[in-house]
């Protein structure tokens, strides 16, 4: 299994800067002073460096949502109780969640992939995915999450869902997303580990635990990096030890869009912990990831500032599900758009600069 | 005239409080934690609110673009030529322009409208209305920019022609933009005046005007300031003396989403200078803008924060035309449909919280 890992993440190329003087000289041509569209320039250029193309489509959007229990909800790290996680699966495959209200305001299609819940989901609707790794994590305040081969099959099947998806028509814009009652405390485990900030900096209310539960909830992630000392720079290590299934398949879809060469915007802080673990195993693929939103979770700047990625929206978001991803939608189109549809200078006979 | 436009501002309401309970209930009611969408909760409560009902359309969407010129220019206060204003014009007319781009993204109709560009526009197109106060304003440097009847009129004219087309179709959301050639200056001096903030501090440099050129402008700013002394209070005093035609049509665009009760979305800082215009008129039509973006231009969160506003984008833009307002269409969207198809947790039999 790990062979076939490092097989995919061997095809992950570094973005091709060559194509980088090409598009930018474009973009300076067209009927604006030069950068005055900010980052909306750079979210056009990548898109089109990722893509190798100036007018690449994004017409077929596909939203992951990944979904797994945690065994360290037992140390009583959540406000909601653990049958929610398969509740909001039927949710979402009945449409009535947040991140499908979002979809259809946003054109995504929401894929649900269980990774690793405790339950089984009963449906045969074709947007869910049954690539379960084992019935929920094991409690990471006692023993490791998973095992090695376990992490690296949460993370192989985030890869595959995304090439499967591919497979059957070619993806343009894929968006990660994230259900697991609990998931904050292995997404901080993660954060703390990998960033080396301490666990209290990078770790936030949740969904809405209390101040004593918030407390409980620092000290499980302290005491469980303390026991289990995973090492920073060995993304397998952390993610079987303090992960999650859900986080490694999000890894996977990010390593995914590196391999396929397709953008992937990474969601909240939850998403960013995958990216962490994606981005540790292959430093190459921040270079796909388009970053969306600053979560109100408290680690999710320090995240972003560690990939070198600085978001675009600012909403105090903690809900999860890829809500945040897709908000990105008008800035991808809207950039594209400004690159290929403007006016030259030349074109329309406005005059440049003095 | 003046009775006119008061007439008008009497009729702007203050956003009515009694509604927000019965809407952030059933925000409450929704699948997902309560409160964990942020902001994108607030903006679905604001445009239900403005709008009176809970399922408010946005369909019809228009961006005004106020275009006008500044006499200002003439102290060499901006990297490009005057001529490029009417140039600009007929961009938009033909569609080459980055609102037109944008707006075809986000599904805004674009209407161009001249409150005081120096030149003649030549066109029969139904999207372009002629609106002139004068030709172009005075040197601010040297006198008032216009008269106190021109800046009433400047106000009306925004006033009237979202009144206008308002009438020709009922209009859901409304979008300010900008053109004019050298009105970051204007700008730059109407957030001094009114925020009491040193010019130095809420100048910036525009669409590209050098080191040189930065000093220039901030010197003129500071020399006409000193030389109005306008009153801080009255804002026609402020338009007249240091403003511009365009700002104050942006100001009466807003004031006319206060009368008909339309969310106004506002763009980066010229149109956050008409912003403080309308709102030191009529503090009460802060509750009917959205606000968008955080531009890169010095003084963009000063207004913000003078307005207790926060933006909801971080893109570094300074453009102008209202391209950073579209940019909000999705989460406007968004924040409706999750408001209005979103299960309740009742309904899906999803657990609250413990």
């Amino acid at each position: 299994m790990e062979d076939r890992l490092y097989d995919y993440i061997d095809r992950i190329e570094e973005l091709d800067r060559s194509m980088f003087e090409g598009f930018k000289m474009r973009m300076d041509s067209l009927t604006k002073p030069r950068g005055s569209l900010g980052r909306l320039e750079d979210l056009a250029i990548q898109v089109c460096m990722i893509r190798g193309e100036q007018d690449p489509s994004i017409e077929n959007r596909q939203v992951f949502v990944m979904a797994g229990d945690s065994g360290v909800v037992k140390e009583g790290v959540s406000a909601y109780p653990q049958e929610v996680t398969p509740q909001m699966i039927y949710n979402f495959l009945n449409g009535g969640a947040a991140i499908n209200a979002i979809a259809r305001a946003t054109g995504f299609k929401v894929n649900v992939v269980d990774v690793g819940i405790i339950s089984d989901i009963e449906t045969d609707d074709l947007n869910f995915h049954n690539m379960k790794i084992g019935r929920g994590t094991k409690n990471f305040r006692e023993e490791s999450a998973m095992t090695e081969e376990q992490a690296i099959n949460a993370i192989i099947a985030g890869i595959d869902i995304v090439m499967r998806k591919n497979g059957e028509k070619p993806l343009d814009l894929i968006a990660t997303g994230d259900m697991g009652i609990g998931n904050t405390t292995p997404s901080s485990a993660i954060v703390s580990a990998i960033t080396q900030i301490p666990a209290k900096n990078v770790t936030g209310y949740g969904t809405g635990v209390d101040d004593e539960g918030f407390e409980r909830k620092v000290r499980v992630i302290e005491e469980s990096l303390e026991m289990h000392s995973p090492d920073p720079e060995d993304a397998l290590d952390v993610l079987s030890k303090v992960g999650s299934f859900e986080i490694g398949a999000i890894a996977g879809a990010i390593l995914a869009g590196g391999i396929l060469k397709i953008p992937v915007i990474v969601d909240g802080f939850i998403s960013q912990a995958g990216a962490l673990i994606a981005c540790t195993l292959k430093p190459e693929v921040v270079g796909y990831i388009i970053p969306s939103h600053q979560s109100f979770e408290r680690g999710s700047s320090a995240v972003w500032r560690h990939l070198g990625l600085r978001p675009y929206l600012y909403l105090d978001m903690r809900l999860g599900e890829g809500t945040g991803a897709l908000l990105m939608t008008n800035l991808i189109e809207s950039a594209l758009r400004v690159f290929n549809e403007m006016a030259t200078f030349e074109g329309a006979g406005v005059s440049d600069k003095k």
